[in-house]
Formats: C-alpha cells, sequence, structure tokens
C-alpha cells in the first residue's frame, strides 16, 4: 500500500513535525461520525478489514519519496526525514469498533495512537475506505429491512465510483444485509454468494429469444434465470414458461412491478412452475422497494444495482479524524460549526442508551465496550467477527462524567 | 487487471457463447450516455485512460479461473471454455470520444467491435471507470465555471468511494478544469499539481497557535498557507499577519466565508501583506462559490472537496452499454422505457448541432468525428489527447438520414 495515497498535507505536516523535533511524540486521533449520512438515523459500521491491510501494509517505495523530493513543498525539508520515510512502518495502536456494528452521531469508529507522523498520514486514507463502506452497508440496511424477508441482490458495480469501489461496495452490501453481489471478484476476494445470469445483449445475439431462452438453459440448468422484458415482458415470460424446467425463474428489468410480477406469477404457475421465482432490477430504492412489498408483488429477489452502490440519496457521510490528544495531553478544536471532544475515548452501549467516555474509564456494568484493539504496537490483535445487522433503533448518546469535566477544563483552558 | 471485476452474468453469458457456438461471431457493443445526470446539460467525457489499460491488460489467473469452476453456475461448462480464458486477450477494436469532449443524452461515448465474449466481458469495468470519471470532469466543469477565473483546487480523497476513486477523482477533476488537487498519487501517477499544508491537527499538535504557524513557515516557506480557524479565524488571521512572510497566503476552513475573506483581507493588506492569498475551503459546491464570487469575496482559491469528489447532487448517470450489432445484423432493445438503437454508430459535431449517424457514414463537411479508433486488432493506436474543456452550450442531437431508415427497418422486422 503506497502512502502517496493520501492528501499532500499530511506528509508536508510530517515532514514540519520532523523537522520540528517533534518525531517522538505520540497522538491519539479519532475517528468519528460528526454528522450521519442524509436520511439516516444510524450507520453500520464496515470497511476495518481494508483498513487495517492498510495501516499494516503502509510504505513509500525509492521512486515515490524521489517524487516528493521533487515538489516544491519540499524544498526545504532535509535528507532525514525521508530515510523516516525509506523505513516507514505503522508501530502505533489501534481500537476500533467490529464491522456491522450500529453507530449514532458523535460516536467513534477507531481511535489511532501512534507517532505524530505515522497517526497523520493515514488520515485520508482511513478516512475513505471506512466512510464508503459505512455508508453502503448502511444503504443495504435500510433496503434489506423494506424488503422484508425477500432476498436483495447487490446488482451496482457498473454504476459504483470505480470498479474497485464496486468491489468494496458489493462487501459492505453482504455486511449491511444483502444475500450476494454481482460482483465476481468481491466472491472471488471474500467468499461472498455470487448471482446472475445473462443480459439482454444475450438474448440479442441470438436470431430469437426462444433460442437465447433454450441456450441459456443448456449452460446454467438450474441456476437459469430468464431475462423476459427485451422484447415484451409478458411475451417473454410466456415463452420461459412454455420452455419448462430447469430454471431458477425470470428476471424483470423494466416496467410496472407490480402489474408485471403479478400476470408473470399468473403464468408461471398455470405453466406447473409455481417453485419458479421472479426476480425484479432496474431503478429500485428502498421506497419503491418498500411499496411493492406492502402492495404483494410475488417478487422474490431484489436486484439492486446504482442506488445501493452510490448510496444515492446521502453519497457522503461527516467522519473526521481529529487529534484528541498529544503526548497525553488533550486536543480539542473549537472552529464554530466543527468542534471537537478532547481526549482518547472509549464507548459504552447499555440496551437503551450510549454513553462515550474516556478510553481509561472502566466499563459499567450492563454495558459493552465498543472499541476493541484490533492493532498492538504494529502487530495485528484480532480482526473482530462481522456483526449481524439486526433492527436499529435511534439510541440517546450521552457523556461520561469524567469526559464532561475534561470539556469544561479544556475549554476553560482556552479561555 | 483481473478479468473477475465484472459481474457474474458476464462471465456465464460467455461461458453460453461458447457453448452455443457463437466464439467466432463478432458484436459491436455501444456505451453511450442514455439520461443525463441530475442537475447536468451535458456531460464531460473521461477515463478513457483507464478504459485502455483494462482493455489492453485483462488477463485470468489460474487462481481465478479455478474459482469460477468452483461456482455453481458453471457446473454444465466444459473444459474448452476455461481453455479460452486461460489465453483470454482482447483483441477487438474500439472507438472512442478523445477525453474532455462535450457530450449530450443519447450519444455514444464508446464503440467496442470484438468476439462477442471478448467484448461481453469488459462492460461492467468500462461502465463504472468512464462513467465514474466522467461524472467528476462534469461536476468540476460546472464548479469551475461558477468560479469566474478564480482557481479551484479538488480536496476529496476522504469523500471519494474508496481512495483509488479519490485518485481517479482527482484526476477526472482536472480534466474538468481544476488547477490541482491534495491527491499525493494522483501527482505522481499523472502528473498533476498537487497542493496542500497543514490540517488543524498540525496547529493543535503546538501548545501554541503562533508556534504552529512559525514552524509551518519553516518548513514550507514560500509554500506556506496558514490555516487560521482552529480556534478564532480572526485571531488567527492576525498571527499569521503578525509573522509575515515567508507565506503564499491564508485558509478559512470554517464560518462564513464572505465576511471572514473580506476581513482577513483587510488585515492582510494592512499588514503590508497585500499579495497573500485566501482560500476557502469547507462544504462548497458550485452555488456557494458562485454566490461568494458574485457576492465579491476576496477570496483567491477555492478547495472543493465531498460535494466533487462524490458529484454529490447527481452521484451517477445512465450511461449503458447494449449490443448495436452481432455479424453485422443490427440489433436493438425495445423495453418500454429502455430502448436502444441498433447499428455501429459515428457521432458528427457541427457548430450548432450533433449528428448520431451510423458507422460507415462519411463526415459530412463542416462537421468533425468525434468518435475516433484508439485500439485496433487489440492494439493500441492513439490515445486521443484530452481536450481543453470550454463553455459548454446545450445543443439538438439529431439523426442521420441512415440510421432513421435502419431504425425503422429494424422496428417493423420485430412487428
Amino acid at each position: 500500500m503506497t502512502g502517496l495515497l493520501t492528501d499532500l498535507y499530511e506528509l508536508t505536516m510530517s515532514a514540519g513535525y520532523f523537522e520540528a523535533g517533534k518525531s517522538a511524540e505520540w497522538g491519539t486521533f479519532e475517528l468519528s461520525i460528526r454528522r450521519l449520512p442524509k436520511n439516516r438515523q444510524y450507520v453500520i459500521a464496515a470497511g476495518l478489514e481494508q483498513a487495517l491491510s492498510y495501516l499494516l501494509e503502509l510504505r513509500f517505495t525509492g521512486a515515490e519519496i524521489d517524487y516528493l523530493r521533487s515538489l516544491p513543498q519540499f524544498a526545504r525539508v532535509g535528507a532525514g526525514f525521508y530515510e523516516c520515510l525509506r523505513e516507514f512502518r505503522f508501530t502505533g495502536d489501534v481500537d476500533a469498533v467490529p464491522e456491522g456494528t450500529v453507530l449514532y452521531a458523535g460516536e467513534p469508529m477507531m481511535m489511532v495512537r501512534a507517532p505524530l507522523m505515522e497517526a497523520q498520514i493515514p488520515e485520508t486514507y482511513l478516512l475513505s475506505t471506512l466512510t464508503f463502506q459505512t455508508l453502503i452497508a448502511t444503504k443495504a440496511a435500510l433496503i434489506v429491512q423494506k424488503a422484508g424477508g425477500r432476498g436483495v441482490v447487490e446488482f451496482g458495480t457498473r454504476r459504483a465510483h470505480t470498479p474497485e469501489a464496486g468491489v468494496l461496495g458489493a462487501r459492505a452490501a453482504c455486511i449491511g444485509g444483502c444475500i450476494g453481489t454481482s460482483n465476481t471478484l468481491a466472491g472471488f476476494r471474500f467468499g461472498i454468494p455470487v448471482m446472475g445470469t445473462c443480459a439482454h445483449s444475450w438474448v440479442m445475439s441470438f436470431s430469437s429469444e426462444q433460442e437465447a431462452f433454450r441456450r441459456l438453459q443448456d449452460v446454467l440448468g438450474p441456476h437459469t434465470i430468464q431475462l423476459v422484458d427485451t422484447y415484451d415482458p409478458i411475451e417473454g415470460t410466456r415463452r420461459a414458461a412454455a420452455l419448462g424446467r430447469p430454471l431458477w425463474g425470470i428476471r424483470l428489468d423494466s416496467g410496472d412491478f407490480l402489474a408485471l410480477s403479478k400476470q408473470a406469477r399468473a403464468i408461471l404457475d398455470a405453466a406447473g412452475l409455481p417453485d419458479a421465482k421472479i426476480m425484479a432490477s432496474g431503478d429500485l430504492d428502498e421506497r419503491r422497494i418498500g411499496e411493492l412489498v406492502e402492495a404483494g408483488a410475488p417478487i422474490d429477489v431484489f436486484g439492486v444495482g446504482t442506488e445501493l452502490a452510490t448510496s444515492a440519496d446521502a453519497p457522503s457521510m461527516g467522519a473526521i479524524y481529529k487529534l484528541v490528544e498529544v503526548n497525553g495531553r488533550p486536543t480539542a478544536k473549537w472552529s464554530e460549526d466543527k468542534a471537537s471532544l478532547p481526549g482518547a475515548k472509549q464507548l459504552f452501549r447499555f440496551p437503551d442508551h450510549d454513553v462515550l467516555a474516556l478510553a481509561n474509564e472502566s466499563c459499567p456494568p450492563g454495558a459493552e465496550a465498543l472499541l476493541r484493539p484490533v492493532i498492538l504496537k504494529g502487530q495485528l490483535v484480532e480482526q473482530p467477527p462481522i456483526r449481524k445487522v439486526g433492527q436499529a433503533d435511534s439510541l440517546p448518546v450521552l457523556h461520561s462524567d469524567a469526559l464532561t469535566v475534561l470539556i469544561d477544563q479544556i475549554r476553560m483552558e482556552r479561555k
């Protein structure tokens, strides 16, 4: 993992820490959710596996260091800093919440404690990878909830913000409750179930729809899903039904899904195929899926692309990575609309509320400490197992007494 | 580049083409813009460089092929297909519009002509990489236009949908007119100007703001941009002004930018620093930038993050990849809301309108043929130079007579 995949200021600051003789100072950074994404009551944390791999594998090659040396911003930086980059390893400690954890506004997802430079450089990468997967897992959870027990498959790689975002988005979607993805590489890398059979081009490549359907059965057998809407969805369903088994079912990809799924169900049943399933895909989101489920559309599986792969209604969230402690001294920022809270933290979850506390407080009875050690002295301790996402309620987030005292104290000092 | 980074159905269809004895059939696929993104009158094509690298480097490893063999969907597929994957090379032809080209709804960005399987597998990757960079280049063009001559720098990697999307988004933003990016890897890979100096953590890591400012000057010299709003932006500006040169200028990252920039300008001027610049960043988009410029805010450079890196108001667009010809036979899809137009195409641009035509039509006088050969028989012909994005108007897109005749003819045949 290249150390250059970060904002330039992380590197100019690192050079500055080095030149200012602060290499030995330790900082604690808190990665937390300042604001929930639009239309969300909570988020589902995801992306920890990739964040940890990055920290463990972060390096600078000779060519990358030469590039930095060539930049005007580095003209005054001495050779010692580049030597330091050549030897760069993350040697700090990381606490994080397990993937699949429900989090609310103001709550930390990760604490990073390391020599200032080692904790500073990862800021950009950690925010991007954790925020993105969290957005997708959260959107998936909303969609899955509205699907009321019917399966939801992630279909959105072509709309993802780069193909790699498609792979990681598929992973996050499954953390949020999807039953599988169309992304083959996500299946290969993460062992997620992969799904999909054919596109309209398959049907169009044959001189008749019937031949296309028959040929698909030849190759896919009981996994065949006939895509019926290339020319006319009802005609297509009749042709698929007439060919019969082997068949998993049909896929509707356009039109009025409620009316079409009812007609398709009737055609399949009349043809003696009551076990043939109906999948719907095409411009679906949690709202449309909720409406279809409520209206009793006989759809067994929903394929969701664009809306899920881009978290289209809320494509970003205000996660921040803030310095909360330097060499044991708590720090905070007071910008009017962007304040941060001082001190290394822990998050305690009670059945009906959360308590944001300082890291050295002990876990109160009846609570669970959500931040767990995942890296100690640069070594992986434990990759916490992914939590199963359940129904989530909005919970109040309180501050512990010790945190409240610290906030007041730091605020007084600044005045 | 792994061939598995695609939707599973591209691979099951490929197996199907092989098993159906269609390996030798050639297909032409058209990648075009079905619908413009929300709030857009046009798009700026981008991402061609990555799309071509992918096509030229697309391969399947032994482990990847073994993975496919292990999937239930491939249980009936014979050994010949896997042999074919092992030898896989893209051997077809590709025409594309240069990056930076303005395109309208219904217009093609790329035509891919190859044996069916070779043209089918790339669908997912091509759509994702071209659509994403096109979205970002388009958003950048809108923002740059509203900035009315002041510089716009891309600052959004931490909000991008994966760190890699940050790198490619930075590239696309510069195609759309940004003067640089904070993404260091984008600078290293693509030679884009990189910018940035320090974050709030820098200021907080020192015991006083003044010391933090002085230390930044020590390391960055004339490239120093003092971030003034960690505690109080006006106090911060006074401190920066008191320290004086070397200094590029200051950065405001929160608050009322109009009022603050005017006060900051006065403070800097009074301190004899009329050449010190003011940068503003934080929750900016084209609307807010337009308002600030119109109100005469003395801001020299805008840093734009979230809104640009995610194309937040329009995070997706309806690009499609449709089979338009098989072995010279034109094909089309008639789904009610998702029809496609038959035949391999060319796009002619006149000063006041575009004409969508068939690929074999010759370029009319006064027009430019926008689709150019970029890959021939699997070899790179030319990477067309990136066009400079100018002011774009909404132009009408007409169909050539030959295309109109073909559409009618195919429609008749279907009936």
